[in-house]
């Protein structure tokens, strides 16, 4: 099996530097606070000056990419709402009416709503980009949920946009019916986990619901087994291609694109964190961009991440501790927006604060 | 033993209404997003409603109190820092230097310096309040840190200047080297717990540094033994005497004057809380009002917040859980400044967030 989208995919390498690392650490220690006692702000400016390539690290124009796409696995049932709610939620993105809408307004983060696989069409809007490359996925009980093509469209699609869009830093969210089980599908297969540990209640299932969907989705990754050879990026294109879906796959293109640039990547809950675990298969050196938001309630979020974290290995500049743990369970870039007036606090604290030489502060005493 | 002070402490009583509980909830679960899937936004928004005591609460005006005082136990090495730090901060917050004048620039908070006992006489600032009851406590291996008379100038202080400032929210903070004892002190008696339990690192002892600090606070507490007969009240009074300090009299007056007049209190790390502790003890309705913000990295913390939530018991509209957890120990306001947006989104969410009903938004499948 040769995979031409592999070849298509951004180059990207660490770019983690001692002396980037030192020259931080020094301004950090300079200021007139106690060594560390700025906690994990401290850590975040670091690993952002490090993606941005500066001592002197500004957050410049963030863009929320809400990724919308529909899944034939929610014909099995697998979900509290029904499919049409992802197509009504796109309209209230636009109308200003959704969580992840109202803290845009408020962080002043520009709010891009992209139509990667809905099945419905939208009338033309300021805010959405058409990047269709399907109208909802197929069932992957019976099919390829996309087919190779429509993967990598919107693998191709993900980078596109990236490249169009201005700022150095992009919030990575998603709404689509469904693709809760989508993500613990992926968290299975390239996680190599039993999928009972995957699954959760998404948006509101009893337990009888998830044991319903356990069900479902333990078939589905029966009908689409893993391929013995296959390196780590081939798996992540198969399983990618057997359960979807458009909007991961977009969101995946998008956060190996925004690192390729150098951009921050800001990424939300399960379902973004599940594209993140797919581009890190593709490329592991997209978790050096990667800012982990929110731990969400969904109940393979913290799998998820570990799952990330063995990707990423010892390299350098890799965090996968989510910065909020809120009990969200929202997506939608909702845990992504909360997070980031921190990532602007540790660019600030680094720029404005006072070194204990510039403020007249003594240090500390002799121990 | 008479305490005059307490009659003097403003009126609160219990606000919690299950009326207006219902009407919040009805609202939270309308809007355009599943059951509970803002998590711990909503029980953020529920008591921000029943504090300001309405169904669309707006935040006005917040005010940031940095409290700074020196500290007598000082003397005796329990910290990594001299005590001449604490008037050099004093300076540095009021220069725009600190980490709380950041803070509170990038999120629109006002910035109120009070002097309430710091070894040195300042210049007159916009931003900074004189009211100081000492010029540093005594130590308190040899006498109480502060006379029943500073003491209670302190707290009339804090309710005095609360009443002064407009706006309906309150983010607590403080400054004073050697006030980590000092917390840990009043802990220890308050929550009767062992010292060693409630002694951290302050501004970054060692581990040698720690064992002196704790067998000094050890010799203090045996200098000030409890008093059997006395009440809750009057054990937090004499607590407040023996061991200081000025600020934390001051914040534990802030406070009850906020909560007096339905502001919301924002409380930052372990010494905000030990203010809080104190309050709580003269009127444990009080923490109706409070939202910890920042599980503070120092030690004691969480048995501080284990201890409030003790003298809270079952009043309804009381929850210790800080909102936030980054390892953060500086101190200052500086958790309560980061926490804030979050205060925000809670209001801004229940207020813009559109309903099933407006958006047109299908509601959930039944199960």
């Amino acid at each position: 099996m040769t995979h031409s989208i592999l070849a298509e995919l951004p180059a990207l390498a660490p770019w983690h530097t001692a002396e980037r690392a030192q020259a931080l650490q020094a301004r950090l220690n300079a200021l007139t606070k106690p060594l560390g006692a700025l906690g994990r702000l401290e850590a975040l400016a670091l690993r952002l000056g490090q993606i941005l390539g500066t001592d002197a690290p500004q957050l410049r124009h963030p863009q929320v990419l809400v990724c919308a796409a529909d899944h034939g696995v929610a014909a099995a049932g697998v979900s509290a709402y029904p499919s049409a709610v992802t197509a009504q939620m796109v309209l209230n993105f636009l109308a200003g009416g959704a969580a992840v809408s109202v803290l845009a307004r408020q962080h002043a983060l520009a709010l891009n709503v992209v139509d990667c696989g809905v099945a419905h069409d939208f009338a033309p809007h300021a805010q959405l980009i058409v990047a269709k490359t399907t109208r909802g996925s197929a069932n992957p009980l019976h099919d390829l949920a996309l087919t190779a093509q429509q993967r990598d469209a919107a693998l191709r699609a993900g980078q596109r946009i990236v490249q169009g869009l201005p700022g150095n830093a992009v919030l990575l969210g998603e709404m689509g019916i469904g693709n809760t089980s989508v993500a613990a599908l992926l968290l299975a297969r390239l996680g190599q986990l039993d999928i009972a540990d995957c699954v959760g209640s998404g948006t509101g299932l009893d337990a009888a619901g998830v044991a319903h969907k356990t069900a479902v989705l333990g078939a589905v990754l029966q009908r689409h087994p893993a391929q013995a050879q296959a390196t780590v990026a081939e798996q992540a294109l198969a399983a990618l291609s057997a359960f979807g879906g458009a909007e991961i796959a977009t969101l995946a293109g998008a956060a190996l694109q925004a690192a390729s640039q150098r951009r921050v990547v800001v990424v939300d809950g399960f379902i973004a964190s599940a594209a993140v675990l797919v581009a890190a298969c593709l490329n592991p050196a997209v978790l050096q961009a990667c800012v982990f938001a929110h731990q969400s309630a969904e109940r393979g979020h913290a799998l998820m991440l570990q799952a990330i974290e063995r990707i990423g290995g010892d390299m350098p500049g890799v965090d996968t501790r989510p910065l909020l743990a809120l009990d969200l369970r929202l997506g939608e870039g909702s845990g992504a927006a909360l997070a980031w007036p921190l990532l602007q606090s540790a660019c600030t604290l680094l720029a404005e604060m006072a070194t204990f030489a510039g403020a007249g502060v003594s240090e500390r005493l002799a121990s």
